[in-house]
């Protein structure tokens, strides 16, 4: 998905925002301001908003000299979901579709965001979490998509991993994958904004439910022309191939296979596009373009 | 009030919706994008928020080669406000105290505003207004103020008008103030978005009720160091200042003498500054600085 209107402004704000997340040095921030205002000034438009999203986030490490300034933040949004893992994992054992339920779950994680972690409780958080996986997922036949799992010729699953926080959660859901299909798990090639890298999928406890790969990349998203060979091999090969998040979304279509993408629908751009509301939970099937 | 942190994204946004809102060319979008960023890029940030928006749309009108893009909506918020205008007149008439009703109307009429005028009734303004003109006006004591307007010694006042439409109900509350003092209504030296120029002065009536002048700049506010030797010297040799809207809140502070501000709250900054929610009609009487 290229660029809309809503989104230079949006990425503007998020540069700003950082400014004031990632630092108390005024000089800085007035650079993070000025180096926002460049990119939009001089980028290429015909872009994903994730694309921009990596130039952005590229130019403030840049400026703050730190490789992961979201580290802190990312941290404790994997702590806050860690925290509720075992009780999620009870849920979804106990569910009467634990799939399904699972599934609910991992797209309600992306509800955890950096914006909000730090001024919301744990209980807020179950409170919130549970509202929204008790909602309906919109455009996913669960049994369908559990028959499709069980057919003999589907052996593989690529699971392309979205946020910090949401990752432990996408680890239930590997968990349940685990039992039907070989699953592999692919995170982000170096970090960028919140976006889960290999330290997170380790903390998430991936490497003993599943293989792990990275896009090779620093977009948040997984764009054909940014990924690695490696990454680009298994998205093809792979039977079945899930994409987590938005940013998966819109850097993933159109795309050479089909793909399940699980989000859940958090700007006026992307619910204006799947023509449903914000907060909805998605599970839509993508056919091969 | 210097730039604060979400004054930056709103200003950018702002170019964007222009961008949008002035014109159908995709090269003229991508070039009024691209100018908001290199505002945003290179500009003094010490400066107030309607001094970067003079920025702002002065590269706007460049770039579309228009000296006044706003005036056909800006003739369309006159229109709606006029259109109510008798209305309104035979209400502030009726009340039990019309200098305070057209207080109230004056300030209400700063929720006409460009991004919804289209979208929007003439039944639904009515209620609208109907209800923002039924709120207290906060921090304003009408009877004191009446008796300043009353004492022999204030015989002139200056009224710094704001935007489009609500300078038509504006007109009803100086028809109000012109029976105490003599009344000068400035409005912008040339169009810079939706801000009130003499066309609009003239539309609404103002010259059959008071001397009109200018601030002499396209700056959406009045701050001292830009504006005419002529605006200067009546502002500071009037007995009485009113200043309508945000922009010259924003702008006119801290000021050489006192001043009283009109506004509605409309962004988070100024219900921060004022700690008073968005929507709140406030009347501040700021001595001088």
């Amino acid at each position: 998905m290229l660029m809309k209107q809503m989104c230079f402004s949006c990425l503007f704000r998020q540069g700003v925002e950082a400014a004031w997340l990632l630092t108390d040095d005024s000089q800085k921030r007035e650079a993070i301001i000025r180096a926002s205002g460049r990119l939009m000034a001089e980028a290429d438009f015909q872009r994903t908003p994730p694309e921009l999203g990596r130039e952005l986030h590229s130019a403030i490490r840049e400026i703050l000299h730190d490789p992961d300034p979201y580290l802190k933040i990312k941290r404790q949004m994997n702590a806050i979901t860690n925290s509720i893992k075992p009780l999620l994992r009870e849920r979804i054992r106990s569910a009467p579709d634990p799939l399904e339920t699972a599934i609910r779950y991992a797209i309600a994680g992306n509800i955890i965001d950096f914006s909000t972690f730090d001024s919301i409780s744990e209980a807020e958080i179950v409170k919130t979490v549970e509202k929204a996986a008790n909602q309906p997922i919109i455009g996913l036949d669960t049994a369908k998509f559990k028959s499709e799992l069980r057919k003999p010729e589907n052996k593989t699953l690529l699971y392309v991993c979205d946020n910090c926080g949401e990752i432990v959660w996408d680890s239930l859901l590997i968990e349940e994958l685990g039992k039907f299909v070989s699953v592999t798990a692919a995170v982000r090639g170096s970090a960028v904004v919140n976006d889960a890298i290999l330290s997170d999928a380790e903390y998430a406890g991936l490497p003993a439910l599943c293989r792990v790969i990275t896009t090779g990349s620093d977009v948040p998203g997984a764009p054909e022309a940014m990924v690695s060979e490696e990454f680009r091999e298994i998205f093809m090969d792979s039977d079945l191939v899930i994409a987590k998040g938005q940013g998966n979304f819109e850097t993933m279509q159109p795309a050479k296979r089909s793909i399940l993408h699980l989000f859940m629908v958090k700007c006026p751009v992307i619910a204006q596009l799947v023509q449903l509301p914000k907060g909805t939970l998605v599970g839509q099937i993508l056919p091969e373009a």
